[in-house]
């Protein structure tokens, strides 16, 4: 049984996975480069912790959900680093959406060390987070998987195991891929509706009928006729997401037209001064460049 | 109350849509170019026309189920074609996917006749025809629309007013950019996860538990990971779509790139000789290009 889970990175993300913990019953000790977050959480029941290697020492559980791949490498691998305190049988779940490259490499240094690693990313946002509905794909030994397992559950819903080291940041990236395209054809879509003076709200209610349904259609596309581009999913990460992606397409070889031509898009979407803008808002270079407006 | 119905164009989608007419109680009066097919329906009880104009006469609602914007157009108002038949308070219901321009023309030949004409292309494919439960999306006047809606029921599930003239038409275009481009979307996904080592069954089936689900992920990822390619719907049909989506995105200036792309992937499968195969084919272009196979 595991009683005691150390929490690192406590963003818009970490501090409700966190908080659910905590409310699950767990002992939780939080680290957070900023104090301010930490105290958030110590007001709710946490052990506040100076360090990295602090919030790891003697959990069971270390959990991370740090905004990027370096940043990761640095709390696990570094100076006063995670690894440096986990005692013989302690996983580590990194919740991160990292590099499939820095994945296999951090997880290899765990291995290597007699230890687990669990890379387990995570879809849904931060209104998954607050309503502990996270999807959560998980890569690393089966084992370790069934061990934390109600850990997970505890912030989220879907929980699946996907295969081996990396798997799971695998299943993330594919997600965001998918994901991506799906709000362009979206975008294109209710864009080309408007401009052929169809009402686009009619068309996405008609097409969530048929094959075109998908989650996407139903919420950004949603978003898109209110043009409603607070996050949600930021252009900001999502961005990020498909830079790993394509990264890693490259390393191993993968013909990825759409998902190059979604990354671009994001460019057009900087340019606007929109990064912090939902990722729904990939409909406004296509209204732009249309000249008209949802 | 609608008793007599024209019904022209019985191929692999008009054959099942007379039948259930037919089921349904309707007088149905049948015309299709090949013989061999009307028979098929006049075994069913179906009466044979020898042309267009002899199916349209006496009935209050004729419908043309056909393959092309100009074989719709020669079908209706061509030498003994369907307007020389229709009598006062006749609806034209033209269910085929045709060119927006097309059906706009069409429209405002009847309509300049004193008649009515519904545009009401469908999704669903041939399991939906055969299944009574496509996806039918209308444009035209609300009161024909309310008129004919029983007989629309017989064939569909989901039967959807859009607007006026052409509006059923620019749904199904929307409809047939979304599901091009989340095709295209789900196969590079599920080939990034085969060449980064992970199951795609397994990342499929995470996937449909969040932002990521859709109805395409569902069957064509499934068909992907089968490798059936058995169609279905056609790349020969859907490619056709998506021409006459960038036909009306040029007329009306609509900047659609990722349509472009997708459309430009049809012609690899015609490469391949694959315009009869199932549209989730579509992966069979990014294996090759990836050196993998799913």
């Amino acid at each position: 049984m595991i009683k005691n889970i150390g929490f690192i990175g406590l963003g818009i993300m970490g501090t409700p996975m966190a908080g659910h913990l905590l409310k699950a019953g767990y002992r939780v000790c939080v680290y957070d480069v900023a104090a301010v977050q930490r105290e958030k959480l110590v007001a709710q029941g946490a052990i506040g912790a100076g360090s990295p290697k602090e919030a790891a020492q003697s959990a069971e559980v270390i959990i991370t959900m740090l905004p990027a791949s370096a940043i990761v490498e640095a709390v696990v691998l570094g100076e006063n680093g995670v690894l440096g305190a986990m005692e013989k049988g302690a996983i580590l779940i990194d919740m991160s959406t990292t590099s499939i490259t820095t994945t296999k490499k951090i997880a290899a240094a765990i291995e290597k060390a007699g230890l687990v690693m669990l890379d387990a990313p995570v879809s849904g946002g931060d209104v998954g987070a607050i309503e502990a509905t996270l999807s959560i794909m998980v890569g690393g030994p089966e084992a370790a998987f069934q061990k934390v397992l109600p850990v997970l559950q505890k912030m989220g819903r879907n929980v699946t195991h996907i295969g081996g080291a990396g798997s799971g940041q695998v299943a993330k990236a594919c997600n965001q891929v998918v994901v991506a395209m799906t709000i362009q054809a979206v975008g294109e879509a209710l864009v080309f509706a408007k401009k052929n003076g169809a009402d686009p709200a009619k068309i996405r209610e008609a097409m969530m009928g048929g094959f075109a349904q998908s989650r996407v259609l139903e919420l950004h596309g949603q978003r898109m006729i209110e043009h409603n581009f607070i996050p949600g999913g930021k252009v900001r990460l999502h961005q990020k997401d498909l830079d790993i992606v394509l990264e890693a397409a490259k390393d191993v070889g993968v013909y990825m037209p759409g998902t190059a031509l979604v990354s671009q898009i994001w460019n057009s979407l900087a340019a606007m001064g929109g990064l912090d803008w939902d990722h729904s808002a990939i409909v406004r270079g296509i209204e732009l460049l249309s000249q008209t407006q949802l």
